[in-house]
């Protein structure tokens, strides 16, 4: 538990391959590579999959970023090194929203993250000594920068889109103001221009639960006995995170007051006994220790909580007037964590400075997790935003 | 840190008593008390305070009750065993809008506290060992049924009115529920009838980081060394608490995206360099340690979480029903832990079953703490229920 999964590596794509319709790929970045804090990471390498055919042009590839605990398999079924189907599988195919019929589909996963891409679980190159505790604070335009050697490689010079939810997002906006000549749309979806406080608050209370089990060890756990690693500090972690992820009436509807079946037989009042929710929660937290590294967790949150596109480019107006992509802006009209005036406001800057931008929201119950649940309401407009361009 | 502080004991008041304007008490329950859990507990101590005089009729007393990490010093300055003024202080007083110069105040620390009342911090009665993970859980209607053994101590056959917020209202309801003979008038502030499901997941996970603190040692740290107790799990537990208490737009408008200055100075990208919100919340959950026994923390919010006043008594609208009493029931608009639609429940299953209830929403952005905090908002409309049970 917690101690990283590392992919196989399955092959080393180059432009020209035939893709297929599902691969997933390793890409070896062969410079130093310098991060935001200052660091250099060496051999740092990307994996990826791909679905559909590139045009021999290159025009027709679109750019999926993955969110928090994401992965590149967006879209197929479990198997080959994945435990669950694609996080994104009704969305990206052929014939589906992101029709693989047309388009050349990619989604790396992110640096720092645990599934093939390096992270700290990685081993420190030339040795077989993870990093841990040596990685560095990553930034969300780290990982962008990242991805922009993979674009390279693969010989795209622009996307015709890049779309994401929740972090996905986040780094989609730093796609169309970091490289504004190699994005010609995009598609930001339940995510911010900058990480609010309260959003820092949620995430700095994970980062506090974690550094709280002894088990972390400062980050250098990886030599745990088996069951012996931070699984709890990440349980609660991501407990905070799963409440935000959700909604009050979703959870009444779904959990109401009911006590577990044995809280039920047991002692109701004993200091432990779970109501269903909280089962829920243990559930969820446990389950990513199964599937996600700690450590991981923890560089890819502080990722997030330093999100500002205006950091280092005067401020905000400055960074989004760098954008000459039209932009289809999406909101959850039930998300606590990232609230429909930021999907809202991207859309308001990107108007008063003169850019192409539309607005539209889904209309869900779901919280911030409808961007995964209710595809209904994305397939049309990302579809047709794909197709023509249309925005609301 | 979290060891509770024993409040001295000055005095125990016996009706006709000259109370002054502030004095602080104790009473010693002199009957065995059972709690829901099952236990039973011997020789409980109630700690409560009184302002004004109770009328030779014992017609004009007026019941406070405090929230999660309240005290009986609900008004007064700091000193007398008091680090703070009264937590509504600007509530309570001659010429206040509870006028004291017409009502006797009476507020009593809860069951389960640490502020005087007998609690996991007191010592198991006989002994000098304090309960520690022995303390029973407890829940809200516990607490009400120890204040109506301080009420019938005081010669107070039913109260005027009974009036609080947050888990204070919780004990409102239980009170004019479980004795619909002794509420002549309630206001329940920004609470509930029921904890939801989400209420229930932050109440969990608190718990959850006091758990993971091994220096909490299933709650019995009361022998720590000076500075070895559980704080940092009790301060990640009030950090969550301490988001939901506010919103998102107060904290973007007190902190937006700064660091702090020790941040700004070193490097901005290390891993626990602090935003100035990280810092404010450690800076409140430092805070509570200080002041705070984490045992109680803990049992307190599991007695919110077990609040339900339909529990053993059929169902919601069989509970309400009982209900004598006019009631004013108070929303604030940003509340997100308690939404207002809970408020407005109260109102609407009183109305329907005949009662006779009145809601009114406090406009403000601070969020759950505004009934701490927008004091002008609530002065009128207090003033007039107690004075004439005016009802919007």
């Amino acid at each position: 538990m917690g101690t990283g999964d590392v992919m196989p590596v399955t092959g080393a794509w180059r432009p020209g391959d035939d893709a297929g319709h599902r691969q997933f790929f390793t890409f070896a970045i062969d410079r130093r590579f310098a991060v935001d804090s200052g660091a250099t990471l060496t051999d740092v390498t990307v994996a990826y999959e791909t679905w559909g055919r590139l045009a021999p042009d290159a025009s027709n590839a679109v750019l999926v970023c993955h969110a928090w605990t994401g992965e590149s398999h967006a879209a197929g079924s479990a198997g080959r090194g994945h435990s669950s189907p694609g996080w994104w599988d009704a969305m990206i195919g052929p014939g589906r929203p992101i029709d693989t019929d047309k388009w050349f589909v990619v989604c790396p996963n992110v640096l720092g993250g645990c599934q093939g891409t390096t992270g700290p679980a990685s081993f420190v190159p030339g040795t077989t000594k993870p990093y841990g505790s040596q990685f560095p604070v990553i930034t969300i335009r780290d990982m962008v920068r990242v991805q922009a050697r993979l674009a390279d490689h693969l010989g795209i010079a622009s996307w015709h889109t890049v779309i994401g939810g929740s972090m996905g997002g986040m780094q989609v906006l730093e796609w169309a103001i970091t490289y504004p000549e190699r994005v010609r749309g995009f598609v930001p979806i339940a995510t911010c221009m900058q990480s609010t406080a309260q959003q820092i608050a949620w995430g700095a209370i994970g980062r506090r639960a974690i550094g709280l089990d002894p088990r972390w060890r400062g980050g250098d756990y990886y030599d745990a006995e088996p069951g012996d690693g931070p699984a709890e500090g990440l349980s609660i972690a991501r407990m905070v995170a799963q409440v935000t992820f959700r909604s009050d009436n979703v959870f009444t509807e779904r959990f109401g007051r009911a006590m577990t079946h044995r809280a039920e037989l047991g002692d109701r009042f004993g200091l432990w006994q779970q109501f269903e929710v909280e089962q829920y929660l243990d559930h969820h937290g446990r389950k990513l220790g199964h599937r996600f590294d700690t450590n991981s967790y923890l560089l890819i949150g502080k990722a997030m909580d330093l999100h500002d596109v205006g950091r280092q480019r005067g401020h905000l107006e400055a960074a989004m007037s760098r954008i000459k992509a039209p932009c289809l802006s999406i909101g959850i009209s039930s998300d606590m964590l990232y609230p429909t005036y930021q999907q809202r406001q991207i859309v308001e800057i990107l108007g008063s400075i003169g850019g192409q931008a539309g607005y539209i929201e889904i209309d869900s119950p779901h919280g911030h997790d409808a961007f995964l649940i209710n595809l209904d309401q994305l397939a049309d407009p990302i579809a047709d935003f794909l197709e023509v361009r249309k925005l609301p």
